[in-house]
C-alpha cells in the first residue's frame, strides 16, 4: 500500500523521523488527533484499551493517557502541547511513565496533498540517541503501523455513516 | 574562577550542555529561577531590559518574556513547563519568538554539593543541528555567563541584605 508508513531513525542523530499518507482531508486527520473521543479509538496498537486522563488540545493544554494491555498492565503517557496550529502543526512534548524524564519534543506537520489527501509528517526530538533507540525497541513501529491503519478505517467509516 | 560556566556543543548531535557551579545552596539558586520577580533580575546579559508577560513556574505551566536591548529591540521567548520538581529538576520547551517553530526542550538539574554549594547542570536538544548551530552563534554563550554572574551578585546582595 502506498499509504504505508515510512519510518527514519537515523543512526547518529536522536530522531524519529515518520511520514503517512491518508486518503483523506487535512481536516479529518487533524480532527481525529484534536477530539479524544476520536484519539482513543485508533493511537496505538489493536487490543489495547485507551483510557483518556485529560486531553487539553491548545497551545498551553497538557495531556495524560493510559493504555492498558489484555494482562491487564498500564501504560501511562503524558506531556504538553508548546503550539497547536488548527489543522497545521502541532508541537508537543512526550513522555512514557515506564521510562520518568526521558521526555521527546514531536513536531508533527499536516501537509495537504490535495484531492483529498493528506500527508502527516513527524519529527520526534530525543534527549539522547540511547533513549531513542529505546523507544524504537519497545515495539513502536508495530504500533504506530497499527494505530493508523486504524484511524483509517475510523475515518472511512466516519465516511459512510 | 572554579564557577565558570562550562558549555559543550558536541559537533555531530543537536545538544547545548553545560555546568555552573555556584557558591549558594540549591535552594537560592532554584528560588531565582523560580521567582519571575528575581529571574527578571539576572536572566539574560547586561545592559537588557527583561519584562516577565507570564511565568507559570509548575508542572503544566507556561512563560513569555521579552529582553529589549538598548536600541528598543525586543526579543520574545517562550515555553511550557514539562515538569517542575522543587529543588531538583526543570523540563521545560524554549522558543525564541525570531525563530518561531524552532522549539528546543531543556533538562535543568540542580545538584547540591554539599557546604552550601550547588551545581546548575543543563542539557538542551534542538530539531536539528543546524538549529543548536543558529543558537550557538547568536552570542548565546556570552549572555548564560553574563546571566550567570548578575545571579551571583543577587543572590550576595540577598545574603547580606
Amino acid at each position: 500500500m502506498s499509504n504505508d508508513l515510512k519510518l527514519d531513525l537515523p543512526s547518529h542523530l536522536p530522531f524519529i523521523d515518520y511520514e503517512r499518507d491518508f486518503d483523506f482531508p487535512v481536516g479529518d486527520v487533524f480532527r481525529a488527533h484534536k477530539d479524544p473521543a476520536l484519539l482513543k479509538q485508533w493511537l496505538g496498537p489493536r487490543g489495547l484499551h485507551m483510557e483518556v486522563e485529560h486531553y487539553d488540545f491548545r497551545t498551553g493544554g497538557s495531556y495524560r493517557y493510559i493504555h492498558t494491555d489484555p494482562a491487564g498492565t498500564p501504560y501511562t503517557f503524558s506531556g504538553i502541547f508548546h503550539t497547536v496550529r488548527e489543522n497545521e502543526s502541532v508541537i508537543q512534548t512526550f513522555e512514557f511513565g515506564g521510562y520518568p524524564d526521558v521526555v521527546s519534543i514531536e513536531f508533527l506537520t499536516f501537509q495537504d496533498l490535495g484531492e483529498g489527501r493528506c500527508r502527516l509528517v513527524g519529527h520526534s526530538v530525543y534527549p539522547s540517541i540511547e533513549a531513542r533507540d529505546g523507544m524504537a525497541q519497545s515495539g513502536m513501529e508495530g504500533g504506530m503501523s497499527e494505530g493508523y491503519e486504524r484511524l483509517e478505517e475510523l475515518l472511512a467509516a466516519q465516511r459512510v455513516s
